[in-house]
């Protein structure tokens, strides 16, 4: 299944037969001083800085979010979105739980984007799901409802189901619905990664969309959090994860490795082109 | 299942149901000028240095290869395989083509090895065996026969049928062959890990029996050779390798973030515990 999204100018197509879509996710403060102050003092030369680096490094999609508090996001999430997307040609996928921010938003970017995100939460599909059929964006649905994660992967499956079915009820088409099944961090419960990729399996054979994971929560709290995040999304795109919202200056290399080694790269062309490409000074810390 | 093996004084179990056996394969002088030297000039030291520092990094086993041309294969790989264990608690895998090298090895170092390896070809099987049987020791049995290393999974499965049937003959119990479904390099053919990982899927089904895999074939002659590795040695555990011939000072630490994410890790005690224990200096290159 595919999911098509562009930029001004760029077609990005999500596959579920890979190779993987990868959604740059350093515009974003949570947890990171140095965006949250560039957000509220507007330094957005060191916004334009991230996002070039991203695309540099192998991002297909930019996700931008917002959420500092003391900022107004209405305005700050369309004020930004607008600066990244007239400076990259690729998608721009809209991060925010605020609908009133993401309809300000969407209105001022040009393509067709990608929400992040709904879930199976009756507020969250009545109040997101008109903006992304408005503007027939696609969007992430988060596989937890009002009773919040299913503990177990065909829980986890019928929330997507759900989601997918009110989505489709209002004329999204199921292709536009990316689901991503949600990782708890290992350190805190040792089956938590099992049970992802238990779901990512089931939910590509049973609904066989889209299945987008973030890449980092995994590993919250534990040593050499890389390392854990890398072997992750090589399990994830393994057992069928068709997208990753991750760290492209940190990881889009073990994605292209996985994609070599799944038999999705003649000749290994885009692996050895992705080195190729890459900038010569060290990514920033 | 099983595979029990031990050193001068520990046990090490190779399980399928994991956590994954980690080979120290540094003692090798393949494409290793230094080791090559060291061998030659009986620079004990040196070799020394890598068994001890290969298990302060989680090897399990240590593998011991000494063919150079020009070095009597005979006595120096008794020679060196009585060092090694004399000088660490774990079991040795005996690495020859030669079975008079190994026939010879086999009797000077304590515990129960594993023989490094056998195939299905004729010659292999008529050689090594036996000399497996005599010592009750454990073999690594590689998914190659007369006719070279089948293109199918089903073919890989074939051979490893004939050797465990050829061995099990001769009195070694199924749980001491270990099977090798081999992999090429994906720089050449980028089907082959795909391949790799189907046998190791298919072996797991049909035969239920370990599974060992090397590390670095797979990216020869590619650029950032560490990232292929670490993905394909994610990717190869999830598909149920549970033993990986490597360098531990490079991939232990993706093994045992697979094993974490995979469940065999209850909280995360075995994974948090090994980045503490590491020594502080760092590997040599």
């Amino acid at each position: 299944m595919q999911t098509t999204l562009h930029g001004t100018k760029k077609l990005i197509t999500i596959d579920t037969d890979g190779p993987v879509t990868i959604i740059g996710e350093k515009i974003n403060p949570t947890g990171q001083k140095k965006m949250a102050s560039a957000l509220l003092e507007k330094n957005f030369d060191y916004i334009r800085e991230l996002a070039t680096r991203q695309v540099a490094y192998g991002a297909d999609i930019l996700d931008v979010n917002v959420g500092v508090p003391g900022l107004d996001e209405e305005s700050a999430l369309a004020e930004v979105a607008q600066i990244v997307s007239g400076l990259v040609d690729i998608p721009i996928c809209l991060d925010s739980p605020n609908p009133a921010a993401l309809a300000r938003a969407i209105d001022v970017i040009p393509g067709k984007p990608l929400i992040n995100s709904v879930s199976g939460e009756e507020k969250k599909l009545s109040d997101i799901l008109p903006i992304v059929k408005a503007r027939e964006a696609a969007v992430i649905g988060l596989a937890m409802d009002d009773d919040g994660i299913p503990a177990t992967a065909e829980g986890r499956l019928k929330v997507a189901e759900k989601i997918i079915e009110r989505a489709t009820r209002l004329g999204i088409p199921q292709e536009d619905v990316i689901i991503d099944p949600l990782v708890l961090t290992v350190g805190a419960d040792s089956k938590a990664a099992e049970l992802t990729l238990a779901t990512i399996r089931l939910i590509r054979e049973q609904l066989g969309v889209n299945i987008n994971l973030g890449a980092s929560n995994v590993s919250f709290g534990l040593p050499e959090r890389l390392t854990v995040n890398q072997a992750f999304l090589a399990l994830s795109i393994g057992a069928g994860a068709s997208c990753v919202i991750s760290d492209p200056m940190k990881l889009a290399n073990i994605v292209r490795a996985s994609d070599l080694l799944l038999g999705r790269d003649e000749y290994a062309i885009r692996y050895i082109r992705y080195f190729r490409s890459l900038p010569k000074d060290p990514p920033p810390s």
